[in-house]
Parts: structure tokens; sequence; C-alpha cells
């Protein structure tokens, strides 16, 4: 199961009840973060899934809202004990701006490793049984959104299994994706385990212009987390403006791309009540959510194939 | 009238109901900033006092927990519609410091003027009706307290004016503390003003030892805010490891120095309840306070000599 949960849901300033864009996931022990604003070692703190499991911290870009809590986080990683490297990934300049914000963050217990992005490419990052992808969007300067693909292995096929001349004794091993030497062979698990199954897939959208890149990315998510910058239908000269999006737009990606689940976040400060608007995506997309701090969902493996 | 709050009272590391320290002062239209931990800005909002009005911001030192706040409160300030320069003061290191911070708030719509404190140097910032002094403590880097004094002028003294031949129409400036010009002389506000009166004192001090000079810095202040990383007196041995005080060693400043109240800070993330000690400062100093964030007072003049 994948845990989600966005820790704030405002954009560019954060609000007493609505803090800056960051987002968690939690999968199999492990923890990526994408985004830190600032407060986002409090919000963690209150969500209370710890800090030692974040290995990867993921930026969609460098404006102040989505990266000032690094420091914070940094040191909160530190303080939980951890000494495992971090990986930091990001779209080109991230070691610069990390660099500059380490001033205050000089020693931690562990290393920092970097993954920078050119920009227009399309980067992975492949934990042990995830993987994250990152897509340039079209915003001011640039921009990432984010993909948390966790892959699900074939039923285990006893037929198959026979017809390789499998050794009954190895089935569990095999079952469990664990490759065996036995006896001068090699078994690999593809010998008896069917087709690979339906996964888990979520996609973080902030912040940019909805293009068409982003549904081909995004396509058939069980959760499209994107940005709902502005509510009203008529503000769409200042969403091309400011390379921003309306809920309607966001709406129509998710639709475009066959999404399970909708969370709309990164609010104007301007939008004091979001749900006002909620219409606006649900004309488009019915399941659509308007996203607060702390919002959390699990996701399961489809199991009706069973 | 001088206001005063604590927007946030842990040390090292917020907890959610305890932000990071920093103090902010309000004296006729201006407002002081000391310190802003990661959040600062998000307390101060809840605050109410807007942002507009900060013209300096000083730093004790450059600890994570005491500046990570900068680049929100930058971004606050400049978004609030400042564009009169503001001033930042702290001990030397300061401008490398902000300007590894600032990667990501290159542009502002200020000015930052920079005050930048030798070693064992003794600094002041004149405000128009009010000063800020710094005194160099006992931490394991450079670090200042700071000390707060708004200045008042003596009582209108007619007897004097008639003594100085002041025409009775310049009366009122010259109360006002205005020096006028008038038929080719000058009359400056001393010649009929008694002796200037007590004024408003406040002194904040994180992060240090006790010390002599400490208590000559704070003396006979209205209010004085001291850190109280530890509220058992057992832990001595860690305080002095860590450069830090005691909720006793705190108290036993505050009356050598003949301060008027007391409000410990700073405590440390491993005190939950730091109210459960208080008695360890009472037992010296019994005005003491235990700050909690927002913790909020306006000091007046004293009129009991009108």
């Amino acid at each position: 199961m994948l845990d989600i949960s966005l820790l704030g849901t405002s954009g560019m300033m954060p609000l007493p009840n609505r803090w800056l864009t960051s987002m968690v996931a939690r999968y199999s022990g492990k923890m990526i973060l994408v985004d830190c604003g600032e407060g986002t070692q409090i919000t963690l703190k209150l969500q209370g899934w710890g800090f030692k499991a974040i290995e990867l911290i993921c930026f969609t870009h460098y404006h102040a809202d989505h990266i000032s809590g690094l420091p914070g986080i940094l040191l909160a990683i530190g303080n939980s004990g951890r000494t495992k490297s971090v990986t930091l990934m990001g779209p080109v300049g991230l070691k610069k701006t990390v660099d500059g914000l380490r001033v205050i963050t000089p020693d931690l217990p562990f290393e920092i490793q970097y993954i920078e992005l050119p920009f227009n490419h399309i980067g992975e990052y492949s934990g042990d049984d995830y993987s994250v992808s990152a897509l340039p969007v079209d915003h001011l300067i640039p921009c990432l959104a984010y993909r948390i693909d966790v892959p699900r292995k074939g039923k285990f096929d006893p037929v198959k299994a026979k017809l390789n001349n499998i050794p009954q004794k190895l089935w569990r091993e095999l079952q469990n994706g664990e490759t065996v030497e036995y006896e001068n062979s090699i078994y690999t698990p593809d010998m008896a385990l069917g087709e690979a199954r339906k996964g888990l897939r979520i996609t973080y959208c902030t912040d940019t212009r909805p293009t068409q890149n982003i549904e081909g990315f995004a396509k058939k998510s069980d959760l499209f987390i994107c940005e709902g910058m502005y509510g009203e239908d008529d503000k769409k000269d200042k969403a091309i403006k400011n390379r921003h999006m309306l809920f309607s737009e966001a709406a129509m990606l998710a639709n475009n791309a066959h999404v399970n689940e909708l969370w709309l976040t990164h609010f104007s400060p301007s939008l004091t009540k979001p749900e006002e608007f909620l219409n606006n995506a649900t004309d488009i997309f019915a399941n659509t959510v308007i996203g607060y701090d702390r919002i959390s969902k699990t996701l399961y493996f489809d199991n009706t194939d069973k």
C-alpha cells in the first residue's frame, strides 16, 4: 500500500490554516517528499510519519514557496538519526540552490546525492521497489511534474512453473520475486509468474499551464494531484500570464488522462474558500477533491483480479 | 507604548505547538524583529501585526533555528508593499549568510542594509525614536543579546522656558521635542524640558551561558526575555556543554539586573511542560513567566510621576 499526504496546499504565500505546498508519499517503509516550502517540517511532524525514512526529495522548481523549508527538513532528518544518504532531484540549478540554503546547515550526518535534470530532459529515479519520473512542464522558470509508480508483479502461475521445470521447493522464493540458484541452474521470477499486474500510480503537478504532455504523463493515475491556483474561469488571462491553472483546466487534464481521482492543491492566497468553485472542476471531472493540509489517503493494489 | 510578542518559543527544533524562537517589537508604527526561525511569517500572520512596518531584523546568531525563516519574511515584507529599505543586524558573517539564503529570493522591492558586528564589538542601531543595542554573549558561535530602549523626554518646565526667554507661542513645538527657529534665534527642546524621564527597556537574550555583562546590559529592563533551555537544575553540565542556561540561571540574571519581569523562552524540545519547573525560577525571581507562542504585552511609560 502507498500512503499519500498533502502537507501544505497554499501557493506563493502560507496562510495560517493553509501552509506551503508539499506532498509526502510513503511506500514499504520509505518516504518521498515532493517540494518543501517553509513549515514543512512542522506539518510533517503533525502528520506523524517521522523523518528518518525520507530517501528522496523532489523539487518542481526553486521558487521560494517550494523549497524554503529544505534547511529545516535536512536538520530534522539528521536529528532523526538517519545516516543513509538522501537524494535530491530537480531541474538544473539544484546543487547551486541547495548550496546557498545550506549556509545555515553545513554539517549533516548523511550524504546528499543530486539528480539535476537539464531542461526538457525527462528524468527518472529508481527506488528498490518504486520509481519516480519527472516531466518538464510550462511555468515561468524550468519546472517539473513528478510521477510515482509502484509496479506489481504477476500472479504465480503453477502451470508455467511446471512447464519450466522449476522444483516445487523454489516456488515460494520465485513468487516473492527472488532469483534462485539451485543445483547449477538459475531460476528467475518471470519463469513462474504471469504478466505484471496494474500497479499504483500518482502524479503531482504544480506550477504549470496545462499541456498535452501532462495528460500522457499522468495517464491512468490512481491519484492525480494538480494545482488549482484559480477557481474562477474568468481568471484565465491571469492564469496564462502567471503560468498557472484554473480548476476547470486541472479537471480537463484529469478527464483526458483518465485518472481515478483528482486532488486540487496550490491555491492562490486570494482564494480563501476554494470549495465555492469546486463545481467548476466537477462539471468536467466528477471525482475531484479540494485538497487541505494533511489530507491523506492509502492506495491499495486492485485485488479484484485475484 | 511598546508592544512585544514572542512569535515562537522553541529552541533547536519546532514542535507543533511551539515554533522556533522569534520576537517582535512594535513602537510608534515601526516593527523590529529579533531572529526569525522557520515559520516566523506564519506565526506573525497569526499575530496580525502585518509585515510592512518591519524596518529592522536583528539576528542573535546564524544557527538555522534562528534564521531559517528569513527568506519567507523578506518575501512577506515585499508582498506587503514595502519599498523603504530594511536593515539587518547581526554578528560578522551576516551578509554571507543572507546572500546564501537569498538564492531563492533574489528579487525584492526594497533595499537591504547590513550592520555586521565584529565579535566583541558592542553595536547600536538608532531608529527615529528608539535604539537597539547588541552585546556579545557566550555561545558555541559568535552570538549577541539585544536591548531595545525607548527614551522619554523630560516634562515641560514653564519656569525653565521663561528663564530662557522662550516665546510662549513656541512652547508646544518644544514640548513635542522639535527644534524651532524663530526671529533669528534657535530654540531647542532642552531649553524648556526637565530631565529625561525613565523610558522603556526590553532585553532579549538567547543563546548563551549567563555572564556578568548580561546583568549590566539588561539593568532595570521593564521586560527581560531570556532563554530557559533546561528547567531542571541537574542539567547544568549539559547547559555548560551546549552554552545554554537553566531556568534558575536566567532567574539569577533577572534578579541581579533588577528587571521588572522575566519571560522564559527557547525551551529544549525535550522540555514538553516547562511550567513544571517554573518554581526553579520563581524561587529566585518571583515575577517569572513561562513564554508561549504569541504571548504579548504592551508596555507603557510610567505616569505616576506626572
